[in-house]
């Protein structure tokens, strides 16, 4: 299998019987993707799309867990996407998980309108208003806003979505407010919150956030997730998660 | 003191050299109204005005704390006005908390704009869309959106406000969406939330939020408030909040 994997690549088990293949200087998937897989509400009827996708991580995860009818994951950045397509050919999952070179913003016009059950997305988390100077402009893309804002993807989200159709998000809950406000301004209803802390005794630095395309107005929050427990050890749901037995 | 409360009424310690008349079976002050006066950053130079104050409670907590220049409470039924006015008139601080009858929507015409640095508010909860049928319609004012909506209560703080002036303000977590839509909507950025769970375990049921007329988008998240901890005791914040001793 040697020839699906550069030199500059490494090969990750996913412990869940896939693979990923990722740059070993590059921007690696992190705890935030796995939540994200985990929170998403996917059904084996969905036809699901990664809007900004990387790596594919969340695609291989999602089919995974669920084995819904359909995945795409898309990825502006063309050497992303070529990296992610060969992890779905190493995995053998080209007849599930398609993956496609483009704009989030220019989705809807190519793979259609009102078209999917649920978009996923683990977008850029940083607002950049001014230039950047990160000298890794392909890690940059996917920590700032550079090539896509907030705004850019829950519109995206929107035009794809049919009307109930579900985003599921993850984001940084510092930026809360920017996502609430956009998600109900656009006709994405936030509906379902979960917030992540890194202990009990902490403030929440990620958000889990389902918003559903013309939803009432109608908010759930889920109990806190927590990833260490007060001893430092990864909490039960954390491991449940992960896969991981006890 | 006799004379100053009435049959149906008690007179309440508040532990902190003061003293609160409350209705036997009305609205009685809550654990939100006492994580509000600490979650209000109050300082002794600041105009401070309380909308929809109902027994006076958050005024005579945050003098106890702040002692602010001023204290204005406002509410809207004449009946608990009057309650309020003898709370302040029996604690002797008649030259420290002004209590006013009148609607939130007129205060800003009466009081004048941009008139204060900080407004706090422990606003009626649950959103009222349809008749409703509570025989008492005094606690029912208190707890529906029945006299003011969220919108009525984000607009007369921000016309209250100077520039630059603080809205601190409890709510049911369920209204995040409509709280954050509204005050970013109205111009009254949100800057602070904390959450409030009974317990580390449990989804937050309460949220403090801080809003600052015309301020730019910048948000913090305090450490969660939890109200009991795994013994099913109070936390120590708690006990701190409440100026219990361990």
């Amino acid at each position: 299998m040697k020839n699906y994997i550069k030199e500059d690549e490494t090969l990750d088990d996913l412990q869940n019987g896939y693979s990923l293949i990722q740059k070993k200087d590059g921007f690696r998937f992190g705890v935030d993707a796995v939540l994200l897989a985990d929170f998403a509400n996917v059904k084996s009827t969905s036809k699901v799309i990664d809007i900004g996708t990387g790596t594919g991580i969340i695609p291989i995860l999602l089919y995974a867990r669920n084995k819904p009818k359909s995945i795409v994951g898309i990825e502006i950045q063309s050497d992303m996407a070529e990296m992610a397509a060969r992890s779905i050919l190493y995995n053998k999952l080209e007849n599930a998980i398609e993956i496609r070179n483009m704009d989030l913003k220019e989705a809807s016009s190519i793979l259609g309108k009102s078209e999917f059950d649920v978009v996923v997305s683990n977008p850029p988390y940083v607002k950049q208003e001014a230039g950047i100077n990160n000298p890794d402009m392909k890690k940059a893309i996917a920590r700032f806003e550079l090539m896509c804002t907030l705004e850019d993807v829950v519109q995206s989200a929107k035009d794809l979505l049919k009307t109930g159709g579900k985003l599921f998000m993850v984001h940084r809950s510092d930026r809360l407010v920017d996502i609430i406000y956009t998600m109900r301004d656009l006709g994405m209803e936030p509906k379902r919150i979960r917030f992540v802390h890194s202990a009990y005794s902490k403030r929440p630095h990620l958000v889990l956030i389902e918003g559903v395309r013309g939803g009432k107005a109608e908010l759930k929050f889920m109990d806190p997730l927590y990833i260490y427990d007060d001893k430092g050890l990864y909490t039960d749901e954390i491991n449940r998660i992960y896969g991981r037995e006890k």
